[in-house]
């Protein structure tokens, strides 16, 4: 008996192991859509992809995943499975009931609705007009209402948000959420005006850095973090695009940067960033290659290390001690007025914005706990979507102390609801709570980590994170892997206690 | 009835546009593993390109397409579609057999002895011994038998060599080739003895230009034949790699070439070569987008379309007339003492040499007439695999005057026969004979073209061959085309009278 199911495991693997080898294809398809594909070929790419995803859609609802499934599952064999083998087949069991209960029609029309939806919250931006957008966002949100009235049973979920973020943080709840973003809101808003009133030269921020001098500064940061774009074995390259991204998977995982010529730290600050997605990538476990167990914990998970890369260790004094140097020899002394110190102050300068994407480190969270509270109140009802510039202007009237003018700076300011993404948002303040949780237990077990990174050595730290978060994948579900690697379950006081420290360390 | 038949034509058009969209996006995996991959991602996307290799081949094999074809072909309704409708079914037809009636085994013992193969041969080059070779070309020589046998068959051809020449010039068989180039050779051969003697100044072909003004110049050569690659609408692009290609379908077909800082035109004839296959790709009816009609007619038509462009017009008067202040500009002045006839003597010299892939245009087509006689010889039994090196050896010295001095220059230089892909050569030197041929209609029916190509004008030319070449797609079988384009069978003596009048004209 057990060797039966031994067998139908290993050929449940086998088929995945085709999903995960798909996917990655897809990936590269992705990755050349806004690197490398010539404008006209807009059309046949969107053909591809969607082909590419309907024989991964039929690979995963593959009937005879179902009986696999079902057989493992059932067998006397299945206590003998390992961890790492439960795992597998918890993960395959729950993208086939997702992916098999909702039906074919509304993830069609979810599709279709999408592309509709983008159309339309691009007209409405340009408009700086919330209620062009109203009409398809309603459809987007009803149709999204209807998938996790489904989803939030197969979930077993208590709501329909809970369904949704689901999708990105497995097994958070919105309560769980709420409660931390509650405790968390009220440690920053203090932090953030206290600290909003110490406004640092950042003038030389804007110094004229040429795109190729740019292009070696990137090079040298991605040799910092260990992030290989050179050598014979190789694992990634950085490309200029638009917004920057990383796809990949294992051996082939690429970043990409913008390199704003009067504003050369957002390309150091973007290559860090995304290097740190592409070393949780690149280093997950080579033997769980082409299983579920090797992947990624959660979108929040994800972010905490982007986030740690780009903040703990790219705002942090200890780097720019040894950067700073570089920087100025690759610059021919361009910055050679600038100290440590100077430069840290700019890099960490707290200052309510209205724009997401342009915030730091501290007001960022504000604007994701902003997004949650409205996401969760759309779906439990409370508020109509025809309501939202009005509760997203109060919010950011009363959580960051700024006005918005019109929509393009409010509400329309996000691509993610046209794309139907709810849900998503909570990952990125996430990342930052669990990242500030895993710096604690770095800096508790290894006690060199910042005077190593002074010496421009960034590896001791990779490598704890590659043991501690990397090399788990997505053995354990995010709260669990938090309390494996932490000792301890959320707790958003670490980030602000963090917050509170660099910026009395740096402004006094 | 007639509606059953459309019914079915349709449904069976729709499972052909998803293998064409595939096919599209393998190709930009394989373009991406010349150009851009991270060396370390070579295993994985192994993976990817056998995995869409097998969908591809499931999906070519679908039992539904064998029945559909079935249905359409005996229907009543099938003489009421319409040509286009009928070749189509023509040509899934015929793919349809094949990988339907080569037992899987022996699909993927090929393959696998291919990789076995490959290895083999670049081992046996480097050693420049034929013998590390032979016992992994052997068993590939007796599994292309073994296919050639079973498609002979399906294919309703004679002889095992037409079955594999079938593949790239369909219903061209081994009889008719060997006619063609014994007339051929019969004529090179004096016209090679007569202008190998003229060995005019190429030294200046060596003058180093930097690699970035190898870049505009590429450009500027990509623009003179109107590929698109740096406008809204591009559908083009060009990127370097150890060995030229082209890789595309209709709005995406990317070229690469190779700038070698001492050797200047190898990069200008590059482009004008694979542009000249971009432009096929590019040019083919839009409204045959996904269909089988909407591909090229053979690999030897392809390849007229790539010499057509590199050698006709590169090589021309006409095109360094224009061309030559060009380049003096983009490359401020280097070549301010090289006149137009000196050029075109520098870049149309005949010299027997020993490698095909750098051999001038009239020598060229005895390297393949060799290849042919050999390939032929092999599958007919009257030559073993091991005598490859002294029959070669042979050919080389009494028909190019060459003496090969070991393996690596001979027999083993070209990749293709590890790869299996025998039958492939004749349709280089086909395509050099379709080429004349075309020529001289053209010139028949657009009096000015080479007084355009002069002013820097290709269009009249390309659309030209746009209208008779590229538009006619996959209708009509090779040397249907041809009678089509040229109002004649194949007829080698237009090449040879096209390279005897270029040549007396340049050097008297």
């Amino acid at each position: 008996m057990e060797k039966d199911t031994l067998e139908d495991y290993e050929r449940l693997l086998l088929k995945y192991r085709d999903l995960a080898v798909l996917g990655s294809a897809k990936g590269v398809l992705q990755w050349d859509t806004e690197t490398m594909m010539p404008p006209g070929a807009f059309e046949l790419r969107g053909q591809q992809l969607a082909l590419l995803s309907k024989i991964e859609h039929s690979m995963i609802t593959d009937r005879e995943i179902g009986e696999l499934l079902e057989r493992i599952e059932r067998g006397q064999g299945y206590e003998s499975l390992n961890q790492v083998q439960k795992r597998n087949v918890y993960l395959i069991r729950k993208q086939y009931d997702e992916n098999t209960r909702l039906p074919e029609e509304l993830v069609t029309e979810t599709e279709r609705q999408a592309i509709a939806c983008y159309k339309q919250w691009r007209d409405a931006k340009a408009a700086k007009d919330f209620k062009i957008f109203e009409p398809e966002l309603r459809k987007m949100f009803e149709l999204k209402k209807r998938a996790a009235e489904i989803l939030s049973e197969v979930k077993g979920v208590k709501t329909l948000y809970d369904a949704l973020v689901d999708f990105f943080e497995p097994k958070v709840s919105e309560g769980a959420i709420g409660n931390t973003f509650d405790q968390l809101k009220s440690r920053l808003i203090p932090i953030i005006s206290k600290y909003s009133s110490c406004q640092p030269n950042t003038d030389w921020l804007k110094r004229v850095v040429p795109h190729n001098v740019q292009v070696e500064i990137a090079k040298r940061v991605a040799e910092f973090i260990n992030y290989d774009i050179g050598g014979d074995g190789a694992r990634g390259r950085i490309d200029p695009t638009e917004h920057p991204f990383t796809i990949g998977y294992y051996d082939d995982v690429r970043i990409t940067t913008h390199y704003y010529e009067d504003n050369f730290t957002s390309s150091i600050f973007s290559v860090l960033h995304e290097g740190g997605h592409a070393l949780y990538e690149l280093n997950l476990d080579p033997s769980w290659k082409y299983q579920p167990v090797g992947t990624a914990c959660s979108f929040g998970f994800h972010e905490s290390q982007s986030r740690f890369v780009e903040n703990v260790v790219g705002r942090s004094k200890h780097f720019w001690t040894y950067f700073l140097p570089i920087l100025n020899k690759l610059t021919s002394g361009q910055f050679s007025d600038i100290d440590t110190a100077k430069a840290l102050e700019a890099v960490n300068s707290v200052k309510p914005s209205k724009i997401r994407i342009e915030a730091d480190e501290a007001t960022y969270a504000l604007h994701i706990i902003i997004r949650f509270e409205i996401e969760s109140a759309l779906f439990s009802g409370k508020v109509d979507v025809k309501e939202l510039p009005q509760v997203w202007n109060e919010k950011y009237s009363k959580y960051l102390g700024v006005e918005i003018q019109n929509d393009a700076e409010g509400v329309l300011q996000d691509v993610h609801w046209a794309h139907g993404y709810f849900g998503y948002f909570p990952s990125y303040a996430l990342g930052n709570i669990y990242c500030a949780q895993i710096l604690n237990k770095l800096e508790e077990e290894v006690k060199d980590c910042w005077s190593e990174v002074e010496r421009g050595n960034f590896e001791p730290t990779r490598q704890w994170l590659t043991r501690n978060v990397h090399r788990a994948g997505n053995l354990y579900d995010p709260m669990d892997l938090l309390v494996k690697v932490t000792g301890e379950g959320i707790n958003p006081n670490h980030f602000a206690d963090y917050l509170e420290g660099k910026y009395r360390s740096i402004y006094g």
